[in-house]
């Protein structure tokens, strides 16, 4: 057990009551609409939070790579997504996959399904990934014939499954606010009924649709006909889901205690031993500036409120730029602990690899590794 | 043994002999100026790549952390800088240090210097960090009061050595080009050396002055009468430093092994298995677009030169698109392997914790984990 006093380097804090919280409300809310909570565990990648899902109920997961899915089913999960789109190379290791484990498979191309049909025995169900509208990956929603050329491949494949179409409303993260993002959510959940419609009028079966970015479940009252969501920050959240107005600052679940190394009161800035390694590089983007994180004192066993108009200004590898206002930094020495809010606490996870909760219990990650 | 063509995942390919060539270089520079090459080892954080530098004749070493250290200190090395500032919460660790190796600590402020002269027997060398214009840490190369304050401390604390003055030009990084990077060199020497002879007229001993960023080390001819340079990224460089004008193409010596995960032609775009997680968020803002590295296509068995208008325009975590002009992408098939030539090496290496040479050996770091 080590007290929070004690931390000497970068440490990723865990609220667990707070993260509890937020879990159960997200699997009340799809509970309450009949919809199935498949949540992505790339956001926190911890088996033993794994098991406070599956206290709410929780039997199917999703993940982001192969690996995660071998630690994961290593950890007893049996009925995983691979949110991912499968990839040529790894097709061999999809083949040697746990037999135990039903695996869900994400398409967009036909490549893959060919090989994994001509070359393997793997039986898994099948997503086709849609693109509603994030530029990222999936078949564009409107170009139906593309989704009917996968849709007619994978007849020849009677060991793959088709389930439906699946897709990430990632440019949610883009919106100017709340509203903004709930139109992304209808909309991108009304494109993927059209499409759907569009099948079964070219005389495919029904398929299921399963969505799921953390703003729009988390803001959206309804979640619209979808079978299925997959949101993952919303565990944690951050401060950009903060600032997106996603959530309150309450509902904030980590932050990274980071000591003082130095005091610069003629630019009101603190030196922390909290870099991009640490927090990784991700930023919010304020008035053409990037801002790496929000900064907190100490308070009552945990973080306080977030101290006004304080931001991470600067990361380097180790060094963290704080800039607070003066009479913040006045009260601060050099010793001190601060606490910095990540922009992105998916990525500041993966940095960390393991959390200390706030009565000082370790809990570790995939990404746990040996310190020196 | 592992050849290119058989890589599944994202993967840190080294070319040795580019980067021992980087080493000699540097090394050789330094050595016909008469200055001590004390290389920061956070960019490779490599026991085995250490090696190649004493091949060299380097006998002291730079590091960013007292994990670090340790890593490096077990690894055989006895003469190592901790260029952060002391954190005060480490100094029971610093104590702790095995005693056959000659620390060299960096301060600025006298609370870390007071507390381990009283509470611990500490013995080690003292570089006064100094902020010749970065404004990242340091004392500011003006404040002569503060620096001689800080020497006055010192006096009273006599199993702590004064060295002398360090700095890093961390602004270089953000200089237009190859003049400005010289400029930027020869200004913070010539402020470390004034800040020096201050120090001199009133009295203090002569101290020695050690700089060292990559770009104002690698571009100025003539590294000036300073004692020790400590640049660190050198030995790989990237898509940053090559922009800069710092290096070459070919004396890039890291890229990051890509699968194609699905073509995007009609955005003219390519969706690797290769995100934040792997690059890592460092970015070059390009006419205002964040850029997450360059584009390369195999050739020879390595990366080929940069496919001209190709660059990173997105990270998520596991996903990476990569623009492309429409007749590199028509040459491409899901499945194919790309090259990313990383915004910032250092970070990227942090993030992947190990290498696969050319010639399919593994290479470990401070960072690799256990894979699942």
């Amino acid at each position: 057990m080590l007290k929070l006093d004690d931390i000497t380097r970068p440490t990723l804090i865990l609220d667990v009551d707070t993260a509890k919280a937020n879990i159960s409300r997200m699997a009340d809310k799809a509970d309450e609409q009949g919809i199935y909570f498949r949540p992505h565990f790339k956001t926190h990648q911890s088996a033993q939070i794994g098991e406070w899902f599956r206290n709410e109920g929780v039997s199917g997961i999703t993940v982001s790579s192969l690996e995660m899915a071998r630690y994961f089913a290593a950890a007893g999960w049996r009925d995983i997504t691979i949110a991912f789109p499968v990839n040529m190379r790894q097709i061999p290791e999809i083949d040697a996959f746990p037999k135990e484990v039903r695996l869900n498979l994400v398409l967009e191309s036909v490549e893959p399904l060919s090989r994994m049909h001509a070359e393997t025995h793997i039986s898994a169900d099948i997503w086709i990934k849609v693109d509603a509208g994030s530029l990222r990956t999936g078949l564009n929603w409107q170009d139906v014939d593309r989704v009917q050329q996968l849709l007619l491949a994978l007849h020849s494949a009677p060991a793959l499954t088709y389930r439906g179409l699946l897709t990430h409303a990632g440019h949610s993260y883009a919106c100017a606010g709340p509203d903004e993002i709930r139109r992304t959510y209808t909309d991108s959940v009304e494109r993927m009924i059209w499409l759907e419609k569009q099948l079964t009028k070219r005389g495919f079966p029904k398929g299921e649709i399963s969505v799921g970015d953390t703003p729009g479940c988390t803001l959206s009252e309804s979640l619209g006909d979808v079978d299925e969501i997959r949101p993952g920050n919303f565990i944690f959240f951050d401060a950009h889901q903060y600032h997106l107005g996603v959530c309150g600052f309450e509902r904030i679940a980590v932050a990274v205690a980071c000591p003082v190394v130095a005091l610069h009161p003629e630019r009101s800035e603190a030196v922390l031993y909290g870099g991009a390694i640490h927090l990784s590089k991700d930023f919010e983007l304020v008035d053409g500036e990037h801002h790496y994180g929000l900064v907190c004192k100490p308070e009552n066993g945990r973080w306080g409120q977030p101290l006004e108009g304080a931001y991470m200004r600067m990361l380097s590898q180790e060094h963290g730029v704080a800039h607070l206002q003066s009479e913040d930094l006045e009260s601060l020495k050099v010793g001190d602990l601060l606490y910095v809010i990540p922009a992105h606490s998916c990525l500041t996870v993966q940095c960390l690899g393991e959390y200390l909760t706030l009565d000082g219990q370790r809990i570790t990650t995939l990404e746990t590794r040996k310190r020196y």
